[in-house]
């Protein structure tokens, strides 16, 4: 009584998302302090020349790099020391050949000046004489205006990702708040007739829903702003109307409905909810062969299955690379980072299935090894006990012990 | 005039961890909905059997084993079919030998049965009889009562971090709050004449302060509560001032003050603020050598030099293992996921020293390649535009083109 007509996960993701379509969700300009992670939605242009003005890099004195060409310790070039340069205040003396001034690491460069000689290679000689000991190219030890960006060019293209570096540099061209992609909303629905709130006492026969806390915090994690819409016990008006609210939101994950009469009933609510309706009913994956990846009206569904590894597995594939898309980046990371180790055992996987092996990692002798975590996917307390996944890809029938695999660390 | 004596970064890492001492942050108690990140202060121990009684994990018939042994197509075991189990109920009728009762997947199996047949391994024969056609053993697709935890046990030991599946355990024994090692707060200061908030429009020489921004990001990403505490320029009483109202956070970090003048002033500081003071003044890295260490009066205090670069180098190197131990996790990552690329050009170390390289990443050819960004490390847009840092680390003399290395990458 196989009932699907499985998918590989490779096709599936990919009829998914070319459904979903590539338009990222709207725009929105949030203050500099919320954009950590966010996604730029336009250019973004340095409205000023940064630095403003050329600064040196270390410490030392300012001078015209050609009044140094052919110093050495033995035969130093002698400049007189004219000024001394205040941080913080624009040079007041132009510099004239044979002239230095001396200038402290962020200093402006007086006019004149091209270069800068590092303290560390010139002798004191007498108050106002200083003695220099290696030559400087010119530019050398100085940051030029607009090195670091220039007025009118692209401070960041469209579609970067905001990281701890790309405030710094806003903050630094004074640009307080910058336009980025909204962060799509993602409506949370979890089914089963077995479940009962988590602030419930559970009856006999019954269970705390938990599938919810896991998916908010990855939606969370991923970008998007999760809104938990509850628990939609196995009854048809239950289920139809909260998937029915999730229409106001930008996805709907529906987990659950793990048993074959609520996932009927869900398939079902969610053919009616929308064109083209269902696109993937089971996908060729261990664990997560139950998955519903569909599109009502524009809008994606994915039905998740109840078992939490599962549904967790099935997030990483195919909701990750969703939120990812509706942000403007590509739906898989281009560059992923993982931990290297070696499987401590044989793991088998059949042809054309795609399998995500929970394992722990260890150190032995040096070596970092991957420990399969074996369990049902329905225990949650094996995924508490991995560090991560490694994928074992359709063509493959299994991992070798002692092989070397990419684990993908569970964060 | 090399004033510093130069330690290596293990060594500073090292004695200053060392100093800081290993007795995490206080605890306190949190919602769920807070604690994603967190990291567990106390065992958690179970309070409830998870689950609470024996589930299967399938759609199908619960049975005795024994009753399928020797089950095949050509020879079926047939059973009558007494009852079917309620999702989200009691079952109400005992399980005899000889009998089978309908179950969904979820559902509490009924007593006497101690296995699950697969619909799919099923022939239906009668309204009330079944056909199986594959033997199953005792526990078969059955989810025992107590196998996802064990009441009285521990569910998460002390030091744990809670990931989204930590949720999900926690929620289903219905703790849904937590206790967790306190967020260590972290002091930020800025030091330099030069420095201008970034609201205000720079005058002529001044600069606006960015590296509060993106330190701020990197704190709160590692666990931390930043506290902006503003520019300290450099003058004695404002610097004092702001480190002694550092006093109240449980880390003080202090960048810039990179002109000699500062960085005599801001050492003599720290210095004074308690004891023992400075423990590395200088370390063997590029870029960050002018980097302080120092604990006062049991209190982390770090200055970080003013360049943005070598500001996020020296905090991955030595604050971010900070704050991991102030949370009771290992200083060092003990497994890091990096991304394996190939040099694409020579990049020359001294011996000795650590030299952290920015680098893009690249796909060429099927191979991922690092490809260094040069430039100075007061130009925070060579972090903008690096994906992430290779490591060169003190024995080595560099890396050749087409070497492998390890990318960690920025985020």
């Amino acid at each position: 009584m196989e009932f699907f007509d499985l998918k590989p996960v490779e096709e599936a993701r990919f009829l998914f998302l070319q459904a979903c379509g590539n338009q990222p969700v709207s725009a929105e300009t949030v203050p500099l302090a919320d954009a950590l992670g966010r996604i730029t939605a336009t250019n973004v242009i340095c409205p000023t020349d940064l630095p403003p003005f050329p600064r040196t890099t270390v410490d030392g004195f300012a001078v015209r790099a050609a009044d140094t060409f052919g110093a050495s310790e033995g035969l130093p070039a002698y400049l007189r020391i004219m000024a001394e340069i205040a941080m913080g205040q624009a040079p007041t003396v132009a510099l004239a050949p044979g002239e230095a001034q001396r200038i402290s690491t962020g200093g402006a460069l007086p006019p004149g000046a091209d270069a800068v000689v590092m303290v560390e290679h010139t002798e004191a000689l007498a108050a106002d004489e200083i003695g220099i000991l290696r030559p400087v190219s010119p530019g050398e030890n100085v940051m030029q205006r607009g090195e670091d960006g220039k007025a009118g060019q692209v401070l960041l293209p469209a579609g970067h990702q905001v990281r701890a570096q790309e405030l710094a540099l806003l903050q630094s061209a004074g640009l307080l708040a910058v336009a980025v992609i909204r962060r799509p909303a993602v409506a949370i629905i979890s089914t089963g007739d077995e479940l009962v709130d988590p602030h419930s006492e559970p009856g006999p026969g019954q269970i705390r829903e938990s599938n919810a806390a896991a998916l908010t915090a990855l939606v969370r994690r991923d970008g998007g702003v999760p809104a938990y819409l509850g628990i939609g016990v196995d009854r048809e008006v239950e289920i139809r109307s909260r998937l029915k609210a999730g229409m106001a939101y930008d996805v709907i994950l529906i987990s659950g409905g793990s048993s074959v009469g609520t996932r009927d009933l869900t398939s079902q609510m969610i053919s009616e909810l929308g064109q083209p309706g269902i696109l993937v009913h089971g996908v060729k994956l261990k664990p997560g062969k139950p998955t519903i990846l569909a599109v009502a009206d524009g809008k994606p569904v994915i039905g998740l299955p109840g078992h939490p590894v599962s549904a967790q597995v099935v997030y990483g594939l195919f909701v990750r690379p969703l939120l990812r898309q509706m942000q403007g980046l590509r739906a898989e990371e281009p560059f992923r980072p993982t931990v290297r180790a070696r499987m401590t055992k044989n793991v088998a996987s059949a042809t054309g299935r795609t399998d995500c092996v929970r394992v722990r990692l260890l150190r032995q002798e040096g070596e970092t090894w991957a420990e399969p975590v074996h369990g049902k996917s329905g225990l949650i307390s094996t995924l508490v006990k991995a560090d991560g996944l490694v994928t074992i890809p359709s063509p493959k029938e299994g991992v070798l012990t002692g092989e070397w695999v990419e684990v993908e660390l569970l964060v």
